[in-house]
């Protein structure tokens, strides 16, 4: 356990080929001061998520400097970001304007491993003229990150309409019966669209993990 | 009280324009031979809804040719059902097969009240071509009725593409993550399409009574 | 995509008679003023629901000058909002003044839409004789938009008395085992009135367009 | 504990005034033959509660002898229920026919006790005009139980009608949201009515033990 | 409807004997003060309930003077409060400190109405014995509040060692599995000891109305 | 994997004292016979739990003969049981006489691991003085097992009188609001009790093999 | 609409890679006759699941003879399935036997698009030595599918040791608090290890429908 | 009852061994203050569990000066506490870093009544070898405590691999499906390991008691 008193899964890169990323939400000023200073000190990259606009304000000038710090999506990420690749072969589709900060967590978390993605927002199923516009590019990608809130109507249609590994990612976008994104986590679940699968409301970090898993599976090839 | 121990509330009709139908789930072969009696000897109409073929095959042939029966809906009518109008004004589009139940009780009752309906069946979200073929057929009805069951995703769909009343009837198709049904309901509630009104699981009877009154609002005229 | 990274529907008025309305709740002072200039240099009107007081506040004087706010209902009118109809062919009836929030979000919608509306508030069950008073004032419109929060038991009441379409909106009024709403949500899907439809909690935006569907089917003859 | 392995709390009379009721579901032939042998060994009377028909129908012509049995509240009364008061002091208020299972439970456990009660059936508030024709019969009661499934809806206008103790009886009637009576249940709890209090769902049995603490206290005056 | 947009019921003392009360949460400083002055203007007496300190700090010296004022039940009297009768015959039983604030609000509403009644305080499940020493003086009271939160387990207790009427007041202490007081409000409800009656999450009003019913009821005599 | 297609964990007796139990529900009558078989031949001791009496009819009286089978709990030992130890170290307490299932469920388990117990039925808390008549007994137990379903109020009265482990065993029984012993463990686990510890709802077998766990603690020193 | 009444998807195909299985839940043994006939017609193949042995028997030998029947998965392939690859490079995983049925219906899934796959059965986490034992296996697989009920602690374990795609299949195994499969959904929901996705429960053909949208992605280069 | 308004259950010693802690959440300055000042003068020791920074902060210096306070598990300890056993005989197993707090709360508490124990902290089941590496450690405890949210699988892994008696302690850690907590809760309880017993969430002093129940055993013999 490091002096801050949180232990970080090391090994994790060579057993699963992720870095450990810090869940930055509860954690205080002098907790993150120190995994910046270890991270840095150690000449490693790391991913913050969860890391509040007002918690990045709390660390110094210097240690802001480290970061590449994104408000919409609320990452950090340290030791830079080049894109590996190309040719982005993830889309992230979103429902509003208000589903861009999972989206957006998704983007970074796939930024941070080196692969560029496609974002296509404000395509929701109220206006579904916009979305098949867009239906093109999003059939050639190999993995799709469907973010939506309330009814959660977005991935089943676009399961329904590409071939690729559809991810869905409810948000907590809603009020009423939508219950902080349980209902459009229910109804990707329910969906009627063969063979999407789903991550935690607001999991944007954890979508894009999966749609790495799919990535690296035929990079290996 | 009748001596079957149920007593109607045979002024709806002149309060509310409707008559009050029999809801026949757990009710004795002797009290619905009661409640058919009774009318037929007022010569009144009556629907009866969620009437199981094992209910209607204790009835007594006789009593069994006064009924007008349907096996998808569980409904029967008595004192036959003509229709008043001649051009559908009203469509009920559903998602899958499996909606036919609920879907065509609402039908039932839009009949037995004089109104043809159009039955556009088949057309969930996961395959989207097959609903928007059909999409100008539903555009010119004054009101929509939509049974979904599973992520409930397509009232949301057609409350975005037409601009009549939009009813979603949420079914109880579906299981695990679909709920009974809460799922489609919760979903149809937190709909992205502005003005969707929702009634409650396999309740195609009182989304074709809702249907009614928003009809019968524009015969006024 | 506008600058401000919001990408409205134009297109839906042509396709649903509705304009977008701007949801303000979590939305930045520099997102609301970008949307507040997009429409007034695109001479277009707009309707903006749940703009708290302190957002309303941050707005500069010019900002605040060309928005109609409400404080009950917390929206705002850009582009005034003349009734384009006399008489008013929509009521809203309300429990209690802990509902009037709701209710006058439905209110402002209609008359962002040109319809009048009456409210006649203060009826809730408990005290049966002041709905009483007002039934005929509530029988003669077409539709009826009936808010109440804690047990929900007047759009059963109202939809028993009368025979137009009676839109239930929920309230989140009540505590424990109100649950914030759903227990008013849940008694208007189980109504044992005919045909009684239902929109999300606190939704008296979605209660309102739900009403314009209705009243413009008729316009429509 | 007898020798059915059952041990009944045989001092509950004295503590409390009631005797202990047997409740039968999931009882075995074997159980309730012993229950009725040791009572009318004993010369003792007991209420039996939910004991379905098939259950009654396995006993013996003797022991189906010792039982005066209702079919619709599914009670038996062994040892007799002479009413020891003449006029009703309760009312049992109902909003539909499916509600009289319960509703009668709690007649039956009145019975028992000596009181007669009048039922007031069919006053749903989908129908208010029912109500209101018997409300003075309501009225002057000290105990009304009000019995409603579905929406609920029917304790809160009836204890905003009548000062005595107003007590909610929710029932297992309706489906979808009405969740089981649930819904029913949560909606009494939260009745904007004064002082209303609420007994478990389809608690007929429980409904009348409250009804006899309130008719008790008077009766010691 | 008053000028502050707020209708109070003023039949409801002729027709159930309770004046309307004013639950003051959310309610604003300016509809206080209307409130307050409309009262004291008319010479009526007031009960105003969820007043919390920080609301009551923002009256001006003068209105605060006209309330009799009390933290721990947040609940303020206008119009003073004497005893009209002597012996208290009501107990309010309480299983720990933080159950204080409901109990409370119970008394003062009681007191409002005239009726003193026994506070028996920290008296929890897990310290029987401190229960069993009072249980003389429960005992001999008609009726009988029981507030408990977390498991709830008081209300089954008392309501098996009293006569009276026993009406449980789930409150909403504890946290986890406690469920803000929804576990306790089962537990009651599925007492095991007959004739137990519920009440609303921390509604003390709610159980000193209902013990108001019960009281008067003698009182007719 | 055997034959039978199950694959049991035969080093759990080494690992952690336990042998794998059979859970037999849902088992095919040619799957609970091949383990039968298997046992035998391997001279092994097997424990069958929640075998219904139809499961147990449909086996050759041979195999019924290799068990000794209890009704009440629905289990089976295979092997026989003697009881190593001759005092009880551990109780079980039990509210009513519908818990006694789940009760003998334990009993039967730590029977088949040599410990007798002291069954105590029908303690509920309705009746306190059944229970304090046998508290002394209880008290000198190293374990004290209490099952109880509805309000779940037992556990909390057991744990604040005796110091030994508490565990609590919610069970099924109960209707309505006591949602299948979803609110007796809800209780359990909020119980005001200190150290109190809960196992699933009938989960006798759990709670014995809990047991087991602290009175083999003991043993060894 | 064929005559049946069931409307086939028979673009799917094209555009998603998939057939339109049949989920013969609920159908009538007419509707799975005419469906089987159809596609035989046809010369297609089908893939029928949740098809009970007791629909199975209703079906005439002639068409139970064209179908491929599994009693465990109850899962039925018309038209034949041959492997088209050789090397499994998907693993099935499964906690407990009672988890065989829905992990074979993602077997079967693979099997009728000609995919083996490896089933390493009974390596729940209460025995992890025999999940160690297998972890090599499962390590070089590019996908795998994760069944458990009950707990659905293995989702995560295996999440944290391979870096392929891991699909959490929670099943409805386990009781109480395992509430039907919806513990197993939320605890692989919430999972520790980055990147696992999840499909309903018992969604063993969607589990697979997700792998076959990543085998693919790979076949494709 | 104290001059501050709160009775202790002083006699809780004698019957059960615990003195009664003082759970400071919602407390007031004063009532602190008091409770520390009825024990310092008293000579008696006292524990306050959840008692803020911000709380703590309020105390005067001298008051603060009697306090050895805890600032991660908000606990403090008032007149000191010496380990009176050398070698710990209780493990603290956590998942994650954000465990902590629940988990130095039982640690604390078990040191409070004399009790050392040894912390094994991050040991989450997504990086299995770094509890693989501790389980030896663990093996060779009677007591283990088990904290863990998200997911909460890590009870079930420790339960099948250490003979002692496994506490699972459930914290709130986690969002969306993880629901503060309660997947956690239902995953211990639905645990496939036999005889782990559970706790409520964020309940470390609770856990602690259940332990000393356990350890106090030991003690006796």
């Amino acid at each position: 356990m490091l002096e801050h008193g949180i232990k970080l899964d090391l090994e994790r890169q060579a057993r699963l080929g992720f870095d450990e990323a810090v869940y930055a939400e509860g954690k205080s000023t002098q907790q993150l001061r120190a995994l910046i200073d270890d991270a840095s000190q150690a000449n490693a990259r790391r991913l913050f998520t969860r890391l509040s606009e007002a918690q990045f304000a709390t660390l110094s000038a210097e240690h802001r400097g480290l970061l590449d710090y994104d408000r919409v999506s609320r990452s950090a990420i340290l030791g830079g970001g080049k894109f590996a690749y190309e040719t982005p072969r993830a889309a992230i589709v979103c429902a509003g304007s208000s589903d861009l900060g999972a989206s957006r967590e998704a983007a970074r978390t796939l930024e941070y491993y080196g692969h560029p993605s496609s974002l296509i927002a404000d395509v929701g199923v109220a206006g579904l003229w916009r979305l098949l516009e867009r239906v093109d590019d999003i059939r050639d990608k190999d993995v799709v990150i469907v973010a939506a809130g309330m009814d959660g109507a977005l991935p089943s249609v676009v399961g329904g309409l590409v071939p690729g590994v559809v991810i869905a990612l409810p948000t907590s976008v809603g009020y009423g019966a939508a219950e902080g994104g349980r209902t459009a986590l229910a109804s990707a679940l329910s969906s009627c669209a063969p063979g999407v699968v789903v991550v935690n409301i607001d999991n944007g970090y954890g979508a894009a993990c999966a749609a790495l898993r799919v990535l690296r599976a035929r990079r290996d090839i």
